[in-house]
């Protein structure tokens, strides 16, 4: 019964490594067709939403049927119902990434992201991409330490929220209210996709270790 | 043992009632905090939102003890697992009633919302309450009609978060950047604080008919 559950866990957290990979190409692509007004590649992105959603459901479905068959109960059933916050996490990762490639389609032809942001643009993808990434790592294969470093990734993503935020409202602003509007919400999806990576984080490890490594933030 | 079950979920129906008033109860503050520039009042709704992530754990808490000590299959154990999300979109409504309350403090004790768009604000905040209500009372006694009407209130939302970005991004604007993107982000909390209302009340006629009423939305 134990090595069964032990596998189930396994096949939960090959599915979870899936869903990491996915969100993680999404906010990628996202960010591409961003930064490029590449209009064909947004509407991929966005389609590509519903395949996200639907890995989210068939992981649900799977914890399940492993908590109705299996029964697990104390540190075992707690492990099982941590992978259901992970997929929550991911699904909601996905969403932002839908999100940012909606703004990217927002003025198509016209780019969205005027030239003086996009390097912080860049940047916010690039932290998005590294976070998501060592999300996928530390679920095949458990990391304290890399679990850690997402800590210090989104705070490195805070300071370019802040950044983007100040060049923004900061008084010399020379681009439309608009595209003020759309430059403060696009920063707060990547913010966003960056604490929902470190709740994600501190998650893995507690389901890979069955240790708490931090208070786990608000889990959503 | 099913009795035992039954009395389990009506008790835990009752902590999600409480948590349903207490995310009403804060929206109402934050959004009066807003409209008055009253900082003490913001304060506390700042304050309070600690004891709503902690009703939360502690919903969390009691669903895993039923789920371990009860071992309910089936449609038992779905009902329960519902009884998470719902408990996981409260979490999160309370999340952006504090939202609202921090922004109330940014330019204290000047208003931050300008006066032409005290009407829209103030709208959004009664139908954010007329939700939070109907969730409160679809928990206590279920009614499929009352949960309808919260998909037709969300509508109402999101026609009055368009209106304030369209006043805002319409060409029109006479305020400041900075007031711009606080309008921006603030109509987006009381967009996303209807969907999660919505997303509630859907898993709550799931939990009390055992019927899907809808499929849900992405639940978080």
């Amino acid at each position: 019964m134990r090595e069964k559950f032990q596998s189930d866990l396994d096949e939960i957290a090959g599915l979870l490594v899936d869903m990491a990979d996915d969100v993680r190409a999404a906010m990628r692509r996202a960010t591409s067709a961003l930064l490029h007004s590449d209009a064909a590649l947004a509407e991929d992105v966005i389609a590509g939403d519903d395949a996200i959603d639907a890995r989210y459901h068939e992981v649900e479905e799977r914890i399940y049927d492993v908590i109705a068959l299996q029964a697990p109960v104390a540190s075992d059933l707690r492990l099982v119902l941590t992978a259901l916050h992970i997929a929550a996490d991911l699904e909601r990762m996905g969403d932002l990434a839908d999100h940012v490639a909606k703004t990217a389609l927002r003025r198509h032809p016209a780019p969205v992201v005027p030239e003086d942001l996009t390097g912080v643009v860049r940047e916010m993808g690039d932290v998005a991409d590294t976070m998501a990434a060592k999300l996928s790592a530390i679920l095949s294969r458990p990391d304290a330490e890399v679990a850690a470093e997402l800590e210090r990734d989104d705070d490195a993503m805070d300071n370019l929220h802040r950044q983007l935020l100040a060049t923004v409202i900061g008084g010399d602003w020379t681009h439309s209210v608009e595209t003020a509007v759309d430059m403060a919400l696009l920063g707060r999806f990547y913010e966003r996709y960056g604490d929902h990576a470190v709740n994600t984080s501190q998650h893995i490890i507690f389901l890979v270790t069955g240790e708490v490594e931090a208070g786990p933030k608000t889990p959503i």
